[in-house]
């Protein structure tokens, strides 16, 4: 909802219309990006490699004159590759446009310094790795853009003064609360107090130094079953989830559910979400799961 | 939100760019609206008269070859005066300009017939007489006007296949479901459902019957107390809300809040919304209690 907010703010009639986004990107940044094509934008998908790494030159390459937005997602869904969110930024700020992250799948997964990232927009929501459930997301806007951006969707919450109630005219907030819409989805706020207050007291960097060692156990397990990974190896290159590449996905979602391991699939890849409640006899028990299965591994 | 969705599908540059809309709105189709300047909308508002009603002549007078929208509430949620919306719709209709209903006011404490109605697009939310909670809105798109508006916010919910999951296009729903977003406040959907299934149960033909009683004992109550209801009376110009004049909005709230009556407070009104579950004795101890503080009715 804050990406409709972000993109109704942009007026892709005054000579600027060209979105750079990814081929990693989640369906609602496609998607929305897409539907941007009616008010006069125009979309350009840098395709990952066969790594499933973006190369940061072709990003760079596209990004031209005419380039109001730059999208990319942290770790991407599919196959939980992540990029190197602070290149980009670099990149396209030295060409003066602004760059939106989708920091859905790696927030609350791995540390994130939105300062030192220095993106102008990063968009998350607190339904993955921060525990909680559908109904809350957030936008971190960068102070000296917030005034930049006048969003034309919006609602009472977005108002400069809430309970000023006013119908005759638009007045938006002067911070990022001006991306806000109508009265927020109150149930859901208190599952996020939940989740956001465990993973607060656990400490985000103790949650990913202990997943990112579970991440390469499992990473060395299925390699030594002669499996593919579909994630990136390496420092920077991944987050918490590690995809397998697999022949049947669903079949093997079934197989290691008959052992009560509770893993996803999306596009010909097994996804593997490991958190801090995690130990390293559940991934053991996922392996020894996987190995039973080892025909499915593609 | 989904009123976001309907605007965004509006493009207000080609020739017809005015949305007439009333001095009775929420902050939402207000705010919404004028937000719509951004993009070359010129937004007009029909004030209500000292009675709280619209007159229907002076909005039929406002719509003319400029006008993309009407967009107007059923019921007023400072004073609850009610309107007319078949009549703006015959209007309207008879100059080819579609309507948007706000019916979060009325929408499970009247019943409402669509069909009959006419109107080309009702929004609304179970918040309130739904009896249910923030986080679930829905809108009703008359089946002629569905292929006509495609929303340019949108969301992977949105999509023509949703699992298709395709980031390289935009390929909206074929039905009303095009002007949904992302994933839903799934625990806000429990509480919808509970919500709407206690209201099926009881019956909102039932509901209704039930609570005008209450409504019409409330208005000769206070009438006798010397107060004055700004809600006005009679069959089609008010739902369940009535609304009553006092000097000092806030007072008489926390005065009756002492005798365990809640009520609620907006614009130098106090706001009185009973629904099936309240009875005759209930209306009785609200007046008792206004009566001891009758000092404060305007």
């Amino acid at each position: 909802m804050r990406d409709w907010a972000l993109m109704s703010a942009i007026d892709f009639t005054k000579g600027k219309n060209k979105i750079v986004t990814t081929g990693l990107e989640f369906p609602t940044i496609g998607q929305i990006s897409h539907a941007q094509e009616l008010r006069g934008a125009e979309i350009v998908h840098i395709p990952a490699e066969a790594d499933n790494q973006l190369d940061i030159a072709k990003v760079a390459a596209a990004i031209d004159d005419k380039t109001v937005l730059v999208a990319v997602t942290h770790v991407c869904y599919r196959n939980g590759s992540m990029t190197d969110i602070k290149a980009i930024v670099d990149l396209a700020h030295s060409r003066g446009v602004p760059v939106l992250v989708d920091a859905y799948q790696s927030a609350g997964a791995i540390p994130i310094n939105f300062e030192e990232l220095g993106a102008d927009f990063l968009v998350g929501g607190v339904l993955k790795y921060m525990l909680s459930c559908p109904g809350v997301g957030f936008m971190l806007v960068n102070k000296k853009n917030v005034m930049k951006a006048i969003p034309t969707m919006t609602g009472w919450f977005a108002a400069r003064d809430i309970f000023a109630m006013d119908i005759m005219k638009y007045d938006p907030a002067i911070d990022a609360r001006r991306f806000e819409s109508g009265t927020p989805p109150i149930p859901s706020l208190y599952a996020a107090k939940a989740g956001l207050g465990l993973l607060l007291e656990v400490g985000l960097d103790n949650a990913w130094a202990h997943t990112n060692v579970l991440h390469n156990q499992m990473r060395e397990g299925i390699i030594s079953l002669g499996g593919k990974c579909a994630t990136p190896a390496g420092v920077g290159f991944h987050a918490a989830m590690l995809a397998v590449k697999v022949t049947d996905e669903h079949a093997m979602v079934a197989a290691v559910a008959q052992d009560k391991v509770v893993i996803s699939s999306r596009d010909s890849n097994i996804r593997i979400c490991p958190h801090f409640y995690n130990n390293s006899e559940d991934i053991e028990r996922l392996l020894a799961s996987i190995a039973k299965n080892k025909h499915l591994l593609a």
